[in-house]
């Protein structure tokens, strides 16, 4: 197991008329999250589109909202990347406020797809070689 | 079972550098399935929170995504209301592009919130009167 | 010159804790704006990015802001094309309410890349012919 | 004459398909950019709106744009407030790539509203304090 944290400032632009922010913006924060755990391993995920060719959409989304966050609130983000990946890669995210309050919870399922070829792939090398020490 | 079926065009905005529709903009697609669903049974979300003094936010989101939206793209959302309301209330949706593929499935869990208090509460009269007719 | 006409409905993610549409959103606006009057030309700026191969980046924006948009107001947006374009374009826009009270008008210049060389270029011919009727 | 400066990482959510940050985004940008450089004052915005009860909305935003942002880029934004405000405030805008190259400035006009009664006011006192000393 895999775990990383992230701190994250919410912006106005990111609250709606109700005063929370607007529960879409949670995937763009989990996003943020995922990239900075990889980045954290030494790894980055920009590279591994432009270098490498892969690109990882999104498959599936889950976020359980259980209270909102607010304009200016620290936010700490925890990414937790529960198994090795093979042809998929789950990522787990815990958001909670300066408070320690676990604001939503969340899981994603991500693809391998290679660039030229718009096909799915296998988890590339680099990505595999940086995670294996995690997961013995 | 309440059925219902919004047209939406891809902005450009929305598009990210895989080409693709970014994918937490979908929860704003279905934001906006769910207010036109309510609108269709002459419902308006805008009047329940301003002269109701009830907001809705979301509990729970789940998306599974199949194939991306592109730029331009002229998209065809069915929204479905599964069951008649209490103190949550359901929405599941159905993204198709005009070669009628589907896109993406999901569903949304909403509460319903007194915005004075801030408490939850149970589903407006106004909302049950014209949803009634649908779960007979 | 030649102008055209784009309704719009104010979307929940759109607005922000003040109650009123983001200031950085109308960009999106004058976006589809845009883009919805060439498609009243008989123009698809889709297809001038995937078949011409060239795209249009915007150099300038300009936007006065008068009055704001509220959530799920439907607005009336005028884009005006000012002139012929040679090697930039510019657009203008008006907002307006269902109340025709004025919101914001601004103006964006957008330049001719060709998307392989990266270098900008002058206006596509397929985009000249639809527009020199209206500036005889 | 008061300067901040801000460091941002372009987010993916950000990008659209040309490859490069969607222009509206900039806009937010600026905002995050105001909104630390008044935090850098030891002056909280959220604390103008929520306890002092004004809102600052834009009145005018204008952008020259220069050279695109790119996925993962760190920018830094140079924030420059050139006066004292009274019944307005401007802010200036410098964006920086890593290579300390210009991708684009910019401006914004805003206006000082009392949250309660709507009506705009002048520059709330709390704010005046802290810029004072900048503007002697």
């Amino acid at each position: 197991m895999y775990v990383a944290e992230t701190k994250l400032r919410v912006r106005y632009a990111e609250t709606d008329q109700m005063g929370y922010v607007y529960y879409g913006n949670y995937a763009t924060y989990y996003e943020i999250g995922r990239v900075e755990a990889l980045r954290r391993l030494g790894f980055s995920y920009r590279a591994l589109e432009e270098e490498v060719g892969v690109m990882m959409p999104v498959l599936e989304l889950h976020v359980q909202y259980k209270a909102p966050a607010f304009y200016d609130d620290e936010l700490r983000l925890q990414v937790i990347i529960p198994e090795l990946p093979q042809s998929r890669m789950r990522f787990e995210y815990k958001l909670y406020n300066a408070d320690e309050r676990l604001l939503n919870e969340g899981y994603t399922t991500l693809a391998f797809v290679n660039k030229s070829s718009g096909r799915p792939c296998r988890v590339p090398e680099e990505l595999k070689k940086v995670l294996l020490p995690y997961f013995k």
